[in-house]
């Protein structure tokens, strides 16, 4: 479950007097914090605790990430001059992430560790537009009005994103997720044009080795174009039935589904739409039980909690 | 096109000094903003100028409509207390609404006056949220824990709904629009059992007077359900190209659906896919040429007037 830390009080606690940035390059506290919903919940597997933005912070993009805003971009790249000046991550810039896989996977033992990174799409639209944004108009006309210079962009970020995950594998990370979280605002079209080929480089290389996991949001109409990148393991938001996806994908694992917004409901619902996810989820050829989503910041622990256990009691019998 | 005002001088000029509730329930000023994008793009239709949070103030809602924010309600509704205290639109309530549309119908002659409203869905959830919200979680959690209080809520504002496009029509309106924005939060089994039957009522009874037009967001895998409103015309938003639509709603006519984003490229772009949304169009039962959402605010007035001549151009030969 991405982002259950913030819900938690030993997160918050963990966290006080230190920037999001920093946190992320504390190997230590990287090690508490994604041990933290792993202790709380029993999870069967725990996501490194980071940001999609760190690998261009160790780049040199000077990126801050705002709280309630979101990552910050001081210098928008928008020309092909300031892509020149993109260079490509090595693992020396990201030292602590191998020292923190380093101490995760000791203390993990046989809990698998899912490391990450950001598809190239999504990090593009960071740097294009200098922060979040609703309708990635700039990215989007960068695409339209100047292929070349945006291909030129994706696929720098495309190699460090790879770079990024191959950083995780190396130091122990068990399967890596490409998060492409603004995908759902292209078209199929643009999509398979623009970012489809970029996402791939970045996954390419990394097979063999550990399993690929995929995953947007609101992207049911790019299902089937997102296996093209080679992914094993396809993650579904709670919009697109799990049945109706394994009937769409039948040669992946699918990941999800829960609408996070479930964890607010009353105990009898919730429970009522985990089963549903957990029925809808057997017709696919593999099933990661998740939330649809990141969790929403007003969860209760004790509610995720429900949710873990109910999974488990199910599964395990 | 939806919001075409706000890139245009002409409305920011007339717009000067007075907030967006006053310029609603200004029936000279709603008349002239409503003509300022058919004067000058020459459009086949007007969209009336209102908001969606119009008939909610009209019946003793305190919200208002904060520049940069959006609708921010003062007390949000959450309780079957706050529910028994809405109270059903009168015609009387707006007045302004029928003094503006008759200054309208005068001043347009042959051309066509859409009219519109939110569907209780969207209601709901600024009611319930208190104004913008990006996951919707405390009007999820009341459909899931208190399905009794949802329904009620929702089906007092499709009545609200429904007499304000009641209003419009009786005071010559041509056709109307129903804007289901926040649909596309919601899986079709949630769209079916808490909005569907909300949007239909809304919309039934004003069958075979003027041609009613639904449209949403994100809303690619809802498009089937909608056309269960009974609603003539299902808008379509950019992700979903209309002869994929068309295929799947082989009865409806379209509207749309021009990505708001190709605005913003450059003109060799722009047209060309202003020219396969044309294409595409064809294959519907009928096709309404639009933006897939609404106008961007950085938009350049002369790149949308390329488009409409364009459009013109192509469906005129």
């Amino acid at each position: 479950m991405r982002q259950a830390g913030r819900s938690l009080p030993e997160y918050r606690k963990a966290r006080e007097g230190t920037t999001m940035m920093e946190a992320c390059r504390n190997p230590e506290l990287v090690c508490e914090i994604t041990m933290q919903p792993v202790r709380r919940y029993g999870t069967d597997a725990a996501i490194f605790f980071s940001d999609i933005v760190v690998p261009l912070a160790a780049v040199g993009i000077d990126v801050d990430i705002v709280p309630g805003v979101g990552p910050v971009v001081a210098e928008p790249l928008r020309t092909e001059a300031d892509v020149d000046r993109l260079r490509n991550l090595d693992p020396c810039d990201v030292g602590y992430v191998t020292e923190a896989i380093g101490l995760l996977t000791a203390e993990l033992g046989d809990i698998p560790l899912i490391g990450f990174a950001g598809a190239p799409f999504t990090l593009a639209s960071y740097l294009i537009e200098g922060g979040p944004s609703k309708d990635h108009s700039k990215t989007k006309a960068l695409m339209r009005s100047r292929p070349d210079v945006w291909h030129a962009l994706a696929g720098r970020l495309a190699a460090i994103c790879g770079e990024f995950l191959r950083v995780q594998i190396e130091a122990g990370a068990s399967a890596v997720q490409l998060f492409d979280s603004w995908a759902g605002a292209l078209s199929e079209a643009h999509y398979r044009r623009f970012a489809l080929p970029h996402s791939t480089a970045a996954l390419t290389g990394l097979a063999e080795s550990v399993p690929r996991i995929h995953f947007g949001v609101g992207t049911g109409h790019l299902l089937e174009a997102m296996t093209e990148t080679g992914a094993e393991v396809i993650g579904v938001d709670f919009r697109t039935p799990l049945d109706e996806a394994a009937a769409r994908l039948p040669d992946k694992a699918l990941q999800g589904n829960l609408d996070p917004a479930a964890i607010l409901a009353d105990d009898e619902p919730l429970l009522a739409e985990t089963d549903e996810v957990l029925r809808a989820g057997r017709a696919a050829k593999g099933h990661i039980f998740n939330l649809g989503h990141g969790v929403l910041p007003h969860s209760d622990p004790g509610k995720l909690k429900l949710v873990v256990d109910r999974v488990h009691e199910t599964t395990r019998r």
